[in-house]
Formats: C-alpha cells, structure tokens, sequence
C-alpha cells in the first residue's frame, strides 16, 4: 500500500518531513574504482578503453572497430518498423522547434556614461552524449540528450553507447543518426566518460558529457567535472499528480503507474481533496497492474514509495506541498491549472489539465524529458539548449567612458589593498590628463 | 622569467599544449576529514557549528550570536569611510543594472496541432552565499555574489562569513547590507557550508550555495551537491590579454599584475605580434614591481605561471590560442577588437579595446568578476542572475491535441516496452473516441 497523508491530522509536518527526507537509493560508494577505470584511460587510452569493453561489454574491439560506421547507422534505422521511425521523426521535429526556442540572443548596448556593455553566447566545440545499452536503451533519450547539443550549434556531437555482448538497439543508432550525431563509439561505463573528458588516441575530448547511466557512470561524470562539463547526475524519476475528484480514477491511475513502471525505486505521489477519488485510484492501480507486463517493477514502486497526500483545500494546500516536495514531474489535473501556476515555485516540468498525461512530454510534445530529480527542481532546471552554450560578459570603455569609472574603481581597489589593479586605471587616468 | 613561446617555432604545439595542462593549484584530498565536519553538523547542528568556530575561528559563539545583528551591520556602515562607501553605492547600481538585463522572460504559446508549450522561471527561494574572512575578504565579491541573487527576485539571501579571532572587515558587512542581504552568520569553512545545506537549529537551510573559499570550502560544496545547488568550484585566477605594438607597454604590464597580484598561482599570459614589444612590456613589469606591495606575490605569480606568447599574425593566430587557453579575463587590446570577437569561442569576460583594463570588470562596470577559471571557459559562464532561478517546462493539451500528439506516442511507448506509457495516452483515446 502506498503511504497516506492527510494534511490535516495532527503530526502530518513531522511525518511528512521525514517522508521527504527518505533516500530512496542509497549511493554506492564506487569512488575508489571509478578512479582507477579513469586513471588507466588517461594514461593507457586505447588500450585501457579496450581492456574493459573486453571485461564489462563481454565485446572485442579495435581501435578501428571502436567507432560505430556511418553504414551501421544507416543499416539500423533501415532495420526499424517504418511506423517507428515516421515517429520518432515526428518526436525530432517537435523537440527541435521547442529547442530552438530556448536560444539566448546577445547584447550589447551603452550606458549612459559611454560604457559599452552585452554578453555574447557561443556553443561548446564538443560536447559528448552518454547513452545506456542493454535494456535500458532508450530511444526518446538518445533525442532529448543531442537534439538540444545540435540546436544549441555544437560542431561536434560525440556519443557512446556500450554494446553488451555485441547488441545494440537498432532503434537508438536510428535516433541518433536522425538527431545529426556526429560521432558513434561502442563503449559503455566510466571508461566511456574518462575517454570523452580526457581522450584517447581514438577519440578526441569534449568540453561538455550529457546523458543518464549507472552508478558508475554517475560517479565517472562526478570526478571528470572540473576537466569538462556535465549536466546534472540524475536519480530515480518522480511524478506528482495533482487531481480533483471530476477526473476518471483510471486515468490518473495509469500517469501514477507510468512513473512507476520505469523502476521500483521511481515514485509518484497523488494530491488529492476527495477521499473516495482517492481510493477509486488505488483500485483502478491494481485493475490496471493486472495487465501490465512491467506490473512486478510498477507495483514495487507503488507500494514502497508511493504516497497519497489528501487535503482539505485544493487550491490553497497544493502549492506549498508541491513547493516541498520539488518534483519531476508535476500533473496538474483540474479545471483550471493555470491559477496555480504562478503560485509554484519548484518543479521541473509541468502539465496542465486533465489530457495532459506526463507521457507526451517524454516522447514528443517538445520539452526535454531529461529533468531535475530528488527534489533537486528547487535549484536545477531540465536539459536545454543553454546546457550546450556559455556567455561570454563584454566591456568595453573609450577613455571618456574609463575617466567616468575610473575613480570608483581606484578607491575599491585601495580599499580591497590590491595596488596593481589600482595602477593599471591610475596609468590610464594619468596618460589621460597628460593628453 | 615567463615562459616565451614563437607559435612559429618547431615543437610548438607540443610544448603549449604541456603547458595549458599544467596544474596551477593541485588539489588537496580533503575528502575524509570534509566529510566528518559535514556528519558532524548535519546530526549535531548548532553544536557542532559553534565547537568548530571555536577551534577553527577561535570565536566563542552562542546560539544567539551566530546571526549578525542588523545593528552590527549598520555599525560597520558607518566605520567605513564615505568616500569608499560611495564607490561602492556606485559599483552595486551598476553591477544590479547588468544583472537585471539578465533577467529571462517566460514564455507561453500554442503551436500548429493546438498544443499549448513554454517555460516559466523561478528565483530559488533561498540562497547562501560564502564569503571569505580574514586577508581575502573583498567587499567587491560580496557584492558580486549577492547582487545577482537579490536581482532574480530570491526571497531569502544568507551570507557566512568566518571571522577569524572575531575580526571582520567592515567593508564587507556594509557591502552586504548594501547589497540587501536578508540574513548574516559568523561563520566559515566546511562547517558554515553544511550548515546552509542542512540547515541548523538557528540557521535554515538553502537551495543554493554560492562564493568562493578555500580548499576546505570547494570541497564542503562538492559534497553537499544534490543536497542543493552549487556554482562552479573556483580555481586560481587568469587573464589572457592580446596586445598589438600600439599600446602602451607599461599599460600592459600593469594589467598582467593585476591578476599576478591576486594569488602566487594566478597566471597573467600575453600574447603579441612584435618581440620588441613583448621585451618592453616585460621590463615595465620589472618596473612596476618595485613599488608594489604584493610584488612578492605579483612577481612569483609571473616568474613561475606568466607566459608570452609571440605570433606571426595577430588577427589570425589569436582566435585559436585563445580557444585553447580559455582564458577567464580576456582582454582586445588591439584596434579594433569587435573584428576579433565572432571568431573566438571560449573566453568568461572579454574586454575590448586598449581603455578597457580588466579591473573595470572587477569592481563596478556591471559584468559579474565570479567567471570560469582553468579552462573551464569551454564549458561554464560567469556567474549570473540565471544561477539564482531554475525553469519549468510547460505543456498544455486539450482532447484534441491529445489526438494529435497520442499515437505517435503510444507508438514510441510501445517500441521502448513502456506499456503504462502507452495505457496512460491509449486511455485518454479511447474516451474520447467513445465520447
């Protein structure tokens, strides 16, 4: 069963509290042999990225075979259903208009004092793309992690993706050929991260890692961050469903469980102000687990972390518990979703109204469905097309503009005890005066 | 002496290429003894907050006087003298005046299949920010780092600041005042940043952790990553400028210490077009040294990390060496910068034109000085108002929108074996074909 709150009985804070403070998958300290998998590809390159693809993948590879050729791509989206791919096509163009959208401008304009001020934004020059193989190999992820790197205008997109025993989803090199990859490699693991960041004689480092993987993964991505980028380490994913009593049990029942599904560490969280819509819920859950092939997974999910929050006021309760509980996910299923919107502060994508279902956001609606996890949406946002970019700030003074700021910046520099960065606008000021 | 590089010259490459992956301040394994502070705070609270300020500060504090009072602050106000006040009342408006163009808009629209999609942005709903006590505190980073979170609209601003025998540098509470801090604590190092994670008895926590520290600090913030959100780790500071015979050497030269004053592992690079200039900006240093009072640290900085590096052609060399360098501070000391500027990828701060000498930026023009270091340029910006909110995605669909987005979704549930996907769309269907 899941756990049930309601917010009105007395010590529902404390419970809650500690409802929110559980970890649901405890980190596993692989710091140590993490390190030494990226210490050997540093120093051995090739060879060590060879090693354990041989040891962890069970596959022989080259250096000539390490790279996936551009025929291999062309032949597994040739394997594809037509009507999977004519999908997936149409899940690229979508999340590619969204993209684009996320592109900053730059500025640059002057002050009042003459002072010429903007930023500039410029790509990455490469970035590289960690995708899962085996069973966890997604194609929809494969999308949302390059498509924001080639909108954002990266020249050089680089994934790897292990091949365990020498299979790949045919489906993933279709989607990763359709979002313009530039670069394949059959590699997996923290030897895959260690070889993006520092590089191998194969292949040449990135500035930028993106993407999901496992524990190892993960803690690879810690330790390289500083040599290149990351975005951020993800955990088990997150749903919260926000629902009046006008919705159909089963409907919400499905978006509870379509989170659920995805692994028995996932959660999803009911908000609701009606106690029988509640329990109309939890049997339409076990209605639908009957018929579910991923029902073991769902139902471990379900009944470990899944919670129903029950109030007394909709309007008026939600946004603080939504606030707390930071979600992934946030389904808003009510008549007019819009009025809570500006009273949310955290979560990292939202879904407005009853035939919203989370789903068409991991697919194909256009937002990224690679999102802040672990209550992280109070301070993180989903992957974009900034994640690829950076800004440069711009300044720029003539010597009216430098005589304007000049002597505030002398006395802060005086006051801070820094002579030099006093000195190098004294010197100017003066050739100045002299002029 | 600087290194001295001819790009023109035999085993070039080689040789830049060793000296951009030479570690300037190589990291202490701090890891272990980080860890237990972190523990100690995290389960002892306040206690433990107050037994490390006492060993480590030696401060004896009190519950009660963790928090500076809002009278200190003023106290400290009115100790300072007006004519730095002044400047600093002048560099905080400016420096709020660039953050605020910073400021993103929310967006909201309704593409061609009548699907509503946008992003909404959020400040954080309460940052800490560290900032360094004793002989590196600077009123000027108190300001760099507050301003930004108090123009994204955060509601709750912290400031930790280690006061080392109970000394404070007045400047900088009234820079924080100024600033409009919302709250004030007494204390530093790896303790006051798991005391902003995790919060205390007195001190409640945050969601994000900004500002530099020493090596205790990076590492407290590395390890509380996730707990809440954390700007870059700051390594020592850079400039790269590139300079052509025109400028006055002795201008360039003060320029090159301002940074080598900072730190003995700053590193101050020139590069130029002619030998005789180079020599020249080399003797004003030697000049310049002899009357500062950091030259200890200004000239080791310069003797052991500065370099030189001497190009055939200006205008054609310098776009890839700046790349390569990424650098923090670049400054275009050369007629016409904004030529230069479209080539150029990575750089944090660009400064254009021979009037434009880098502590402009520092201290009041408005640009944030927290920028990249260590060629993390590649990949990172400086700080900004953007660090201080997060975004939501927005999708919005209606039955008919539904239609048009679900089966392509079903489609791609089904082919990742994701059937509660699949269910949650497939049942919105169904209704509404028996509608």
């Amino acid at each position: 069963m899941p756990r049930e709150f309601e917010t009105s009985a007395p010590g529902f804070q404390a419970a809650f509290d500690a409802f929110l403070a559980e970890e649901r998958a405890p980190e596993e300290d692989l710091a140590a042999r993490v390190r030494d998998i990226v210490a050997a590809v540093r120093s051995r390159g090739d060879r060590a990225l060879i090693d354990y693809t041989e040891r962890f993948d069970r596959l022989t590879v080259t250096p000539e075979t390490l790279r996936v050729p551009e025929a291999e791509l062309e032949a597994a989206a040739a394997a594809c259903a037509p009507e999977t791919l004519e999908a997936l096509r149409f899940a690229a163009a979508r999340i590619e208009a969204y993209h684009a959208k996320q592109k900053p401008a730059d500025a640059l304009w002057t002050d009042d004092l003459g002072v010429r001020l903007g930023h500039r934004w410029t790509a990455v020059a490469a970035a590289g793309v960690y995708v899962p193989g085996g069973k966890a190999a997604y194609p929809s992820s494969v999308l949302m992690n390059l498509i924001p790197a080639k909108v954002a205008g990266v020249p050089r997109v680089a994934m790897v993706v292990p091949t365990p025993d020498g299979k790949t989803a045919p489906l993933v090199l279709a989607a990763a050929q359709l979002a313009g990859v530039d670069e394949v490699y059959r590699v997996g693991g923290a030897q895959a991260i260690a070889a993006l960041a520092y590089g191998t004689e194969t292949i040449r480092p990135v500035d930028k890692i993106v993407g999901p993987g496992n524990a190892y993964v993960a803690e690879a991505k810690r330790q390289v961050f500083g040599q290149v980028g990351i975005d951020s380490i993800a955990g088990p994913s997150e749903i919260l469903v926000v629902a009046d009593a006008e919705n159909d049990p089963a409907w919400i029942a499905a978006d509870l469980l379509s989170q659920a599904e995805h692994d028995s560490v996932a959660q999803s969280i009911l908000i609701t102000d009606d106690g029988r819509f509640a329990e109309a819920v939890q049997r339409a859950v076990e209605v639908h687990l009957q018929r579910l092939p991923r029902s073991e997974i769902a139902s471990e999910s379900w009944e470990r972390y899944g919670a129903i929050l029950l109030v007394k006021d909709l309007a008026a309760e939600t946004p603080g518990l939504v606030d707390a509980i930071a979600p992934e996910h946030l389904e808003l299923a009510v008549a007019d979703p819009e009025a809570l919107l500006p009273r949310i502060r955290n979560a990292g994508s939202i879904f407005l109204g009853r035939h919203t279902p989370e789903v068409l956001g991991d697919y194909l609606a256009g937002p990224n469905h690679v999102l802040p996890t672990a209550r992280s949406a109070r301070f993180a946002s989903g992957l974009s097309t900034l994640d690829f970019m950076k800004r440069s700030s711009l300044l720029g003074a003539d010597a009216q503009a430098l005589e304007a700021l000049g002597p505030a910046a002398i006395a802060l520099a005086e006051a801070e005890g820094l002579q030099a960065h006093a000195l190098s606008v004294a010197i100017r000021l003066r050739n100045r005066a002299a002029e």
